[in-house]
């Protein structure tokens, strides 16, 4: 028997990764001053500095802007201009700062499944930025519960659960990540409903749900299936 | 009648700000090399820009190290080498990583008044470093609850008591900051023990509390004198 339903925030509800991936592209063409982008994979290097960083930093924008300096710095060969290292603080404050744009349907989405389920909000980064994102969504009200956290795998979903004094057979998470949205929450025992995004950041994928899993989620093409894909769910659970 | 006492956590359980102190010590020193020193107070420099940034960078270490680049680079005139930047970097992630020491009698204070009130931790910043720090100083299990928020004011303190279901008239919180834990905590009409900490961060401090509110609080001098002034308070809350 599902009773809570959990939302995912950025690339569930709101627009997030377009962001990333724009200031990666702005990024690269600061870089394009210093070397040559057909010998070396900026984003190859940004990626291997975040992995290395992402112990140290956590999620979100200000790590972000933290490797993308670290990776510039390494790339140029200390040769990067304080002006070119200033456009990159500054890319990383737009991305702080944009407006909070919701996908098609979610509101919808979110009231339907409110009507027969607990709906609580749980996502994943930095806790001063999400804040400011869900308050500027103007969806705070919908949800009876908001956790921000600062990493999503079993422990965290096994303390937000125990809190909402729910058990993982009762509980069905929504969201755009497998690794971070649906994978830990069918391990507990929990369901999932994924709703892909067309763009996915690199160390947020993993290649494939173990076996034995799959029956206990659903692929949803938008938000506007996901009512739907809980309902099937739910009668699975029951049976 | 006081029935939860909140804990603040850096710099009245553990250091924190001397990490600051020294980081921004080390930073004057590469600015050094730029700058004449005794012309420009890269202090307050750096505040300002600190101040600028708060808004949207919240608090914490990472927002330390952008603005920190920010200031260098204005500071410098864009002169700043990479080399340089990357020694900022460098001792920021210094202090992200620097071991949690506990200030002294903290831990027997902490249970001692967990003898006759429900105890929870209440600390601001960065959510990833918090729980890290959290985590390293062997205190967690002692909380009823910890609370990592991005802001301490009196709307924040409001949805945290309502989250505990009591009554601001029965919560005192234990902390250094005048500004962050017992002012918005009074004004309330709650309770309040400051125990002040040799170094606070300028941004964190605040010239006096309102008058009327002063006879709900207590400064300890250190942790040990932590449960005697709860219990003073205790006592005038019964009057």
């Amino acid at each position: 028997m599902i009773k809570v339903v959990g939302f995912d925030a950025d690339d569930t509800l709101w627009r997030s990764q377009d962001y990333f991936d724009d200031a990666q592209a702005r990024f690269e063409q600061i870089l394009a001053q210093y070397i040559d982008l057909q010998q070396t994979s900026v984003q190859q290097h940004l990626l291997d500095v975040e992995r290395r960083n992402v112990r140290v930093f956590g999620y979100g924008v200000k790590g972000m802007m933290l490797s993308m300096i670290e990776s510039a710095i390494e790339l140029s060969q200390q040769r990067i201009s304080g002006r070119d290292i200033h456009a990159i603080v500054e890319l990383g404050k737009e991305v702080l700062q944009h407006p909070v744009e919701l996908l098609s349907d979610v509101v919808e989405a979110v009231d339907r499944v409110a009507r027969d389920f607990e709906v609580v909000l749980i996502t994943k980064g930095d806790l001063f930025h999400q804040e400011a994102k869900v308050r500027a969504s103007g969806l705070a009200d919908r949800f009876g519960r908001i956790e921000i956290v600062s990493e999503k795998d079993q422990p965290t979903y096994r303390r937000v659960l125990d809190e909402l004094q729910v058990q993982p057979a009762e509980f069905l998470m929504v969201g755009n990540s497998l690794k971070s949205d649906i994978e830990p929450v069918l391990q507990l025992g929990g369901w999932g409903v994924h709703v892909p995004y067309h763009s996915t950041w690199i160390l947020e994928t993993i290649d494939a749900l173990p076996e034995g899993l799959t029956s206990r989620y659903r692929k949803a093409q938008g938000a506007t299936q996901i009512p739907q894909m809980i309902e099937e769910l739910l009668l699975a659970s029951r049976a």
